[in-house]
Parts: C-alpha cells; sequence; structure tokens
C-alpha cells in the first residue's frame, strides 16, 4: 500500500476531483480518507470534557505524544508525522455548550478558549511513504449531534477577514463558523490572535521552511469542524497561503477532506469555492446523517460527495442512531465497507470494527467490544504513593513553541 | 494507629459490643471500619459487569494482585492479607438481574455463576499489625440500588443448611439471601458446590491451619453482601467452624462489619444471632438510604446499629440521590466524618474524599473529581502491536488452588 500511495497521491488528493474513483472506492482511497478521519477523530480522543478538571477544554496530550497516545500511531504506515502546532478558538458570537466546553474550575487554564485542532507536517519518513512533504490541518467538532447545528441560527455574514471588504462575487458564509474561526480575544492568552490567524501564521512558516520540496496542504475534520476546515481551506486559497512568499507560481494543492459537514455558506460561496484550481473538497456524508442538511434554507453544498450508508453495515446496531450515523468512527466505517451504488457493505480494508465503540453503543453486541470504552485509566484520577487520588489530565505543552 | 490496632482489636472487634464507642466514634474504630469497608468495596471494584465480555461477572484479577489492582494496598498499613480463596454463587430462586450478571458471550466463562467474594488471611506482618491472625471473608453486593430488594421478595424460610432440619428456635431467613448462599449447580465448574460451601471448606481448612495462633474471623459485606455476611456468620457459630477440629474449647471470636444491610430474618432469628457470646455484628447504616428498611413486614434487625448522615457532610451534593446515599463509598466517607448525636460532619481520619465519586456523581463539582471515574484504561480494550484493538479484561486465577 505505501509504495500505491507515494505513487498515486496526487489521484488520491484529487487533483481529477476523484472522477470515476469513488463508485467502487479502492482499497487505496479507502485507506487515503481513513488516515485523513484518524487525524480530526484524535481531536476527539485527546479532548478533555471533564467539566470539573481545571483542564476542561484543552488537550490531555502534549504534541509529541498526540498520535501515539490516542493511538493512531501503531501499525499505520502512512501516520509518520510531527505535530508542530495547537491551534485554540474561542467565539463572539454566543455558541451552544456543545460547541465550547467551560471549566468549573476557579483554576482553569482558560477561561474562553478551547482547544480546537492541530497543524502536522510530514516527517521525512513521511514524505517518502506519502510521496510529498504533506501539511495537515486538523479541526476538531463537537461531539454532540444535532441542537447544535441549530442552535448556532443560521444568519450568513459576508467573512471580510477572508473575502476582503468588497467582494466581486458576494459570498456569503456561516456566522457562527466563521466567528470560531477568526473571532480573538486579547483577555485570553490562546486567543491573543484567532484561530485563523494561528493557522495562518504557522501555513506560512512551514510552506516557507519546505518551500524547495513538493509540498501538499491537506485539512480535515467532522462537523463543526469540517465546516472550519472548508473555511479553512477557501481562506488558504485566496490569500494564497499556499505559495512560498517569493514563488507566486509555485502553488501547493489543497484538499479538504469533510467528514458529516454542515453547510458553510451561500450559493456564491459555493462558486468561489468550486471555481479554484488548486482547490479539493471530498464531503464524506452518510446516508441517515441529518447534519449535513442543515441549514436547510440559504445554504449550497461544496466540493465532491462521496455518500456511505453505515445502516448496510451489519456490524452495526439496527437501526441505529442520530449520534451513530453521525459519528466519525461510524463514517470510518462506513468508508471502509461501502459499496457505493451496488449496494451492500463488506470491510475493503482492514480496519477494526471495534473503533466504531470508542465513544458509541454502535456495534451488535455479539462482536464482544464494551460500549463507550475510550477513558484513560480512572479517568485520569492516579493513586499517589501515600495511597490518596489525584486528578492529573494534563500533559504539559510549549505553547507557542 | 498500627499499634493501637493491635492492642485494642478485641475492643474494635466488638467484644464489649461497641458500648460506648459509637457516639463519638473514636479514630481507630473510624479506620478499622474503613478498613474492611475496603474489603467489601474490592468485591465492587474487582467485578467485570460489561455483558458483552465473555468474562461478565468474572473478577477482573487474579487474588494475588486484587488488593494491588483496587488500590488498597497502596498507603494502607492495615491490609496485609493474602487472598486464599474466590467464592462463587448462583442461585436456585429467580433472582434480578441486578444481582447475576449474565454475559452475552457464547464463549462465557460460566453461565450459572458469578464471582461472589474471597476469603483472606493475614500475613504475619499483617498479624503483626493487626494484633491476631485476622481471616476476612468478604462478600460482593449489587451496585444498583433498591428495586432488587423487592425485586427479590421477602418469603422468610427455615434454612435448614445452616440451622438444621428441625431448630427449636425456629428461626427463619429471607428465602432469596439463603438461596444465593446455599445453592450448588452441577452445571457449573465454579459452582459444583455452593458458595457456602466453598466459604466452609476455607475457612474450616483456615482455622486448622493457624489452631496455634490467636485467630478471628471477621466478614463483611455491603447491601446483598451485608446479607450474606449476617448470614454466613451465624452459620459459622451454629455449626462451630470458628473452632479447631480437635479443640472445641478455643473458639475464635466471630465479627460483622454489615453496610447497608437489609433486614435477614426474623425476630426468631434474631434472638438466635443476638444471643451467641462468640458473635458480634456491627450494621452501619446511612439515616437516608432506605435498603436498610427492607423487607417491610416480618423481619428484625440483629446486631448493633452505628448510625451515619452523610446528608450532613459539606463535601456531597445536596440532596443527593438514592444510590449516594447507599453506596459503599459514601457509607465509608460517613464512617469518615460522623459526629454522632453531636451533628453535623468533620473528617476526623484522613480519608480521600474523591474516593466517593469512584461509582458515583456523588462529590461537589468544585473538588473538582469527575464523576464515576473508576474503570480500567480503554475499559480493558488493549491496543495490539498491529493497531488493532482487543478486549483483555480478566487475569487468570488458578481457580480452585
Amino acid at each position: 500500500m505505501d509504495n500505491n500511495i507515494a505513487k498515486k497521491w496526487k489521484t488520491l488528493s484529487g487533483d481529477t476531483n476523484w472522477k470515476g474513483l469513488l463508485d467502487p472506492l479502492g482499497p487505496d482511497l479507502r485507506n487515503y480518507i481513513i488516515h485523513y478521519g484518524e487525524m480530526a477523530q484524535a481531536t476527539y480522543d485527546a479532548f478533555n470534557s471533564v467539566k470539573v478538571s481545571k483542564y476542561a477544554g484543552s488537550s490531555r496530550y502534549a504534541r509529541k505524544n498526540l498520535f501515539s497516545r490516542v493511538g493512531i500511531s501503531q501499525g499505520r504506515p502512512l501516520n509518520k508525522y510531527r505535530v508542530s502546532k495547537y491551534i485554540y478558538a474561542t467565539s463572539s458570537v454566543a455558541v451552544p455548550d456543545a460547541f465550547i466546553t467551560k471549566s468549573l474550575s476557579r483554576e482553569a487554564w482558560s477561561k474562553e478558549s478551547n482547544w480546537m485542532g492541530f497543524v502536522a507536517v510530514a516527517t521525512d519518513d513521511g514524505k517518502a511513504v506519502l510521496g510529498r512533504r504533506d501539511i495537515v490541518i486538523a479541526w476538531r467538532g463537537t461531539i454532540q449531534t444535532l441542537e447544535w447545528v441549530n442552535d448556532f441560527g443560521f444568519a450568513l455574514v459576508s467573512g471580510p477577514k477572508i473575502f476582503g471588504e468588497n467582494n466581486n462575487d458576494d459570498p456569503k458564509i456561516h456566522q457562527g463558523w466563521y466567528s470560531i474561526y477568526t473571532t480573538d480575544d486579547p483577555r485570553s492568552p490562546y486567543n491573543k490572535t484567532s484561530a485563523r490567524d494561528q493557522v495562518v501564521a504557522e501555513v506560512k512558516k512551514l510552506v516557507e521552511q519546505y518551500k524547495n520540496e513538493e509540498i501538499s496542504l491537506t485539512i480535515t475534520g467532522h462537523s463543526l469542524g469540517a465546516a472550519i476546515a472548508t473555511l479553512n481551506a477557501i481562506d488558504v486559497i485566496v490569500n494564497g497561503l499556499n505559495k512560498p512568499k517569493d514563488m507566486p507560481n509555485k502553488a501547493c494543492p489543497v484538499t479538504v477532506f469533510a467528514f458529516a459537514s454542515p453547510r458553510v455558506g451561500d450559493s456564491n460561496f459555493r462558486k468561489v469555492f468550486n471555481s479554484q484550481t488548486d482547490l479539493r473538497a471530498l464531503r464524506i456524508r452518510n446516508a441517515s446523517d441529518v447534519v449535513p442538511n442543515y441549514p436547510l434554507i440559504g445554504y449550497s453544498d461544496v466540493g465532491i460527495e462521496l455518500g456511505i450508508d453505515t445502516t448496510q453495515s451489519e456490524y452495526l446496531k439496527s437501526p441505529g442512531s442520530l449520534s451513530s450515523w453521525h459519528s466519525l468512527e461510524g463514517y470510518m466505517h462506513g468508508v471502509a465497507g461501502t459499496q457505493g451504488s451496488k449496494g451492500g457493505f463488506k470491510l475493503e480494508v482492514s480496519r477494526n470494527i471495534s473503533l466504531v465503540n470508542k465513544h458509541l453503543d454502535g456495534l451488535k453486541d455479539e462482536y464482544g467490544v464494551p460500549v463507550s470504552w475510550w477513558c484513560e485509566k480512572n479517568n485520569s484520577m492516579v493513586q499517589q504513593e501515600d495511597g490518596s487520588w489525584e486528578l492529573i489530565d494534563h500533559e504539559d505543552d510549549n505553547f507557542g513553541q
């Protein structure tokens, strides 16, 4: 497989807009999509959602340990990256609890910000298997389902921080996604600059650093994270961040893998997005998942859609639920087994079915996998030498380094 | 403290029926009760209740690791015991799911039996701090609350396996408790003999083995486990198991620490129980816990009652709930802090408040302790070298050794 990917990465990343590649889906593309899905999944698995913890809303793990701690180093030939930057976000519009997790502790690490994702760059080993120096940006979504989509409202705004003040194409985007992406907050050490500005700075740095190599930018996320990934991608293109400063002709391709994405903008936004030469987006969408239908009115889909249908999987409890249809691990299971228009389900690449139950009661009982099994031992309560117990649920990361 | 216990153990174990010792409660007795409470708690913390596991209903840990795995070796000067025997139980009357946990797996370790507790004996070091060779029997209860008490019904039976066929005192006991204690099942390798017979054999063996030393028998349990401990204790006395075979005058004292016990028998049972010279029982009862009120009709309490009231604790969420009032960790918190008839609450011995939240949402949020934090890492899903995940939730124990 590795070898295939190095040779075929441009196609897998959509240089022909995945024409003829999605139905049926070949094993390399399945593995490739799952590879990026696991990056997005890492932002959930590392996220500290325990409200009584002073670290609620942050990553449990330092950048250097992230992939090993969430279990995507072991047995993953493609996952050879260095996490170079953690991204933090806040919002100026009221956002539902489902998005910003606030610590109840008086000594909270941050009162305004949440860990929102990361930037990673392929190591030399990674470059060898991936065929180029891949830069990944992964955005966290929200584990909760549904209500949050409506809670955000559906107001469309013009997005000047991305498109400038007077854009002739007049693209309009979702106020909530835009707010999370672009809001800074001088009170928060983690958001003196917005999530956008943090990512922009890091991408500029890496694109400069590797300007003499072949580079790609891959942006991924699930749910809310997929919407932000989509905004982030058009931002990168519109503002030329995919080009080294003094090499305006050396644009690197930008690819979005958007899992379970709600809609992002209006038809003008769609026009702008879909007309960019160096930009491709694959929207993976599960038939029964309702999140991709929202907001219902005034919005258009961008990129290419890959339909899956996890209700066809004989591994999963039937009929499932709103949360199982929306779950990212469920999506990856679907990508591994979808048979497209042929119908039915068969795992075409090796993907542990037990992962479906990480945060879910999704697998049939007969597979003997505990429900929602993902957790630290004793939820990070650690016994001390004197026998007492302490919450140790955070690894220090040199923020800003 | 250690030294005190070695000197005062007879009093602490109730040779004066705890007269004058319960209000106020001294620090040594608090620690002593908690010491045995932790033995009972071990049966919960080690219990595998994951129904999809083939090991549902068994202990996760081998005997030799039990106390360290459940965190009651570290910083516990009194806990120096060797677990010599695991006890298994089944039932001939229909018992609620809350009691017998049945594996859904076709390869279940047992279809009929559940791990029900253990026998442990003080090591030489333990003997030194405890003042004698203490033999502990700990019985598992049920973590669920309440419904199970009524589900069991409240029929009274005569209990011939304990009291013989024609007992003049005519004691009557609860059919459900008696069934669990005395039922064997030839189909189950774990219950070719009943829980009772397993314990009887082990106690006989240990009492013989240590017949030239000073011995004590301490029987403990919580909830259903407390009821069984009470039956077990009268059984030991009535059948002379607290005496070496050839030394009928060397009866060792038998003490019950019964936490949150439902009632066990009628007034005749009470008469028989309370008139035994070598038998004492301390029933610890939380004011708001309803389980000790059941069964409501036809039953009498035995032994001495130690009242606590966890609603007085400023550490706990107010007003609490049926499950927080009944929880064994809640009881131990109560024992550590009760001020008796004086009222109020103050921790008089060092006991980590975080333990209250092991299986509960009981502590106030301000203490920053996660809710129901007790679990194995990833609920025993373990990543293999190839990156896949397997459920490894059982340590082999040489059953019968």
